[in-house]
């Protein structure tokens, strides 16, 4: 019997039902030995990797993916970006490299990208991330290392913290965590905040608290998800400064997060996570790398109908 | 019985008689299936991209006909081009990586480069283009589709438009046509032009005219190849921006081609040809993509002896 | 019985002793057939080439290495690198990539950079090259290509010849050949003298002669191993010109050398290898090319417990 997600494009986690991604959630288990030990699931098959902005981890995550399911990868990372019109040609592009690959995985700076991507595109698409809003496959490997970490996902208390504003993963995230029964936890500074249109998508269907107080919710948390807080983002740079300390975890102050609580991050870090955190029990944020590489191999096996 | 082209070069179109172009282009048929399916024909078998100059549609071609039959890929694209002295260094560089690999595709600025390689390579060299004359799998390809399309090539009349002077496409292509008894018109505004040379060559052999006026002999074509006019070849904007409506494809305009015409294109494309085009059944530029890949496939299968 | 090297790191040519840089040599001679013909022996394996510093031809010899033992490779050259904090982030590069990958091949410009990869990675590194000193699959290939091309190392008189000190191939094989009962002979000009703690690494175990003068120790040599003088390394262009002439090698110098001696360059070379040198018996460079391929083919499967 074919997966459901057989010749499906995975584009926005919006276009996923609950029941779906509890399936997409319950059946990655059975990819940690292939994890491990490797597969000839894929043989033969060939994933093109098509970003168009660069994005190192996420592109060897997938081509580790691919290579740990026996198939190949052919791709680029920015030169063939650079060199095409915005917008219309990567219609072309996609309608030469079908020719070239079973699958497509595409990460865009452009809003709708990986949309009109599947569009055009004959085989399945995977959106390795596009514009502000949309990176699916990070929130499905989020949400599995709660799931995994934590033996469910609703009844939690979440907390997503850092810059709500201009982070893609967040943005997915909150979407799909409003799917479950969970209290939601936005801690930002003020000019961070979750952008309007998401916590529109997300309000009533979620408890929704907005607040600049990461201390006071700390202990409260089952999960605690770190994003970066990037300096540009901030026309004075004393206002940075002072912002940036009251968000930086340190493992003194997780001393007051559960022992049942976890960390994420969905990486790379600068400088919010001390690296004094790695230590504590409850870091889980390079168990996460390993937990996107086993959903990744999941939805290359389902989408190319191998499972 | 090993192919005939085992072990050899593929530097020039030049370099095939009218018998062996005929012959790859009748042997080529037979890898339809395996661009499908997949073949494990050059398993533990290794090509070497050395791409002195960035083209990655090309080396996509390359990479995905390598790995659909089972090998495997190294190389380069500009990175140790920069790096390396022009010219004479390429035989170090040749001398080197026949070491790490069974096959090497070389793509460079330089007319020349690809045949030096040849000379100090101790394994296959295959021309993936250089300098502004030598593109011969692109010629065999575009051969090929004539072929698959409309079953023949002699006794066709074909029209290669657009930038004749500059691009090293239709220098093959035009060598490569000239070996069959066809009509060839070549269209271009004055200053773009088929180099002397080119036309040295084929004249006497076939049937040429030159012309600036496409909507002339439209309704008489079986081919029409168009290529992309650049606007840097222009000292006069405003001229570039004349000569430019006049080679623009339309769907309206192609109203008067033959039903069983065809519209080929060596992509990528900008505006030369509208994307109204795509709808019409005689529009073949992304079947061009496709029968590239199975006569790269071939190619490599050939010359390392796996046929 | 696994290897002596399976789950070990190759950091510095220093962790190795002597016995152990013997049985490797000796070991490396079995994989001949296989860089010829190919081998499933890490079929599924995935090596990760982290590059923070770009080197196209020694990321080749792994790449190709991997491959003709069956394995996939993922990996990054620069871009990573340039996006990443020098020092300190590289433990996260390297705990998020070993969830990708069986073995880690580290470049990176900094000293020790190598030595924290393999602290911190579950999986095996290798070190290809790092800072200025360590760049120990070089120096194993160094010795291999003296030992099957002479039969031996003890005994023999060696001249390391150009920049001795920028170079880190010279270092780490100095060090290297240390180890032996050699007469090493140390020839650059004054102010590229080889570095006082290499010098003060080497000295006592083994008999050490600095010189600047090539031409009077020619006839005596059973291996001369000659690396690039460049340019920006003098303050004064005339004394680089005046100093290039005499450590320029061309065949009518080396019908000084004995016939049984041997030319050895690490590659790439400009021009301090005349091209007419290539023609003579003694060049070695190209045969070392082939003899790093199965150095580093027989590495991989050692520390991947393949053997």
């Amino acid at each position: 019997m074919p997966s459901f997600l057989a010749g499906r494009d995975i584009i926005s986690i919006k276009d996923l039902k609950r029941e779906e991604i509890d399936e997409i959630l319950r059946l990655t288990d059975a990819f940690e030995p292939l994890a491990d030990k490797g597969s000839d699931m894929l043989d033969g098959r060939i994933m093109a990797a098509l970003f168009f902005e660069p994005s190192t981890r996420t592109k060897l995550s997938f081509e580790s993916a691919m290579y740990k399911l026996g198939g190949s990868v052919i791709g680029f990372a920015g030169p063939m970006g650079t060199s095409v019109e915005k917008g219309e040609n990567l219609a072309d592009t996609v309608r030469v490299v079908e020719n070239y690959a079973d699958v497509l995985v595409v990460r865009h700076p452009l809003e709708g990208a990986a949309r009109l991507a599947a569009e055009f595109a004959s085989v399945p698409v995977i959106n390795a991330g596009s514009g502000a809003e949309e990176h699916p496959t990070q929130a499905l490997l989020d949400l599995y290392t709660i799931r995994r970490e934590l033996g469910r996902i609703d009844g939690l208390k979440v907390a997503l913290v850092g810059d709500l504003r201009y982070g893609r993963t967040v943005h997915s995230l909150a979407y799909a965590l409003s799917l479950y029964d969970i209290k939601l936890y936005l801690v930002s500074p003020e000019i961070l905040r979750m952008r309007k249109e998401v916590l529109a998508g997300i309000r009533g269907r979620v408890d929704v608290v907005e607040t600049d107080d990461l201390a006071g919710i700390l202990p409260e948390l089952d999960v605690l998800y770190v994003t970066r807080i990037q300096k540009e983002r901030f026309a004075d740079p004393a206002e940075y400064e002072e912002v940036k300390g009251s968000y930086r975890l340190t493992s003194a102050m997780l001393s007051r997060l559960k022992p049942t609580g976890i960390v994420m991050h969905p990486l790379p870090r600068v400088d919010e996570v001390d690296y004094d955190v790695d230590r504590i029990p409850q870091a889980k944020y390079f168990k996460q790398v390993r937990y996107g590489l086993m959903v990744r191999m999941f939805l290359l096996a389902s989408v190319l109908g191998a499972i």
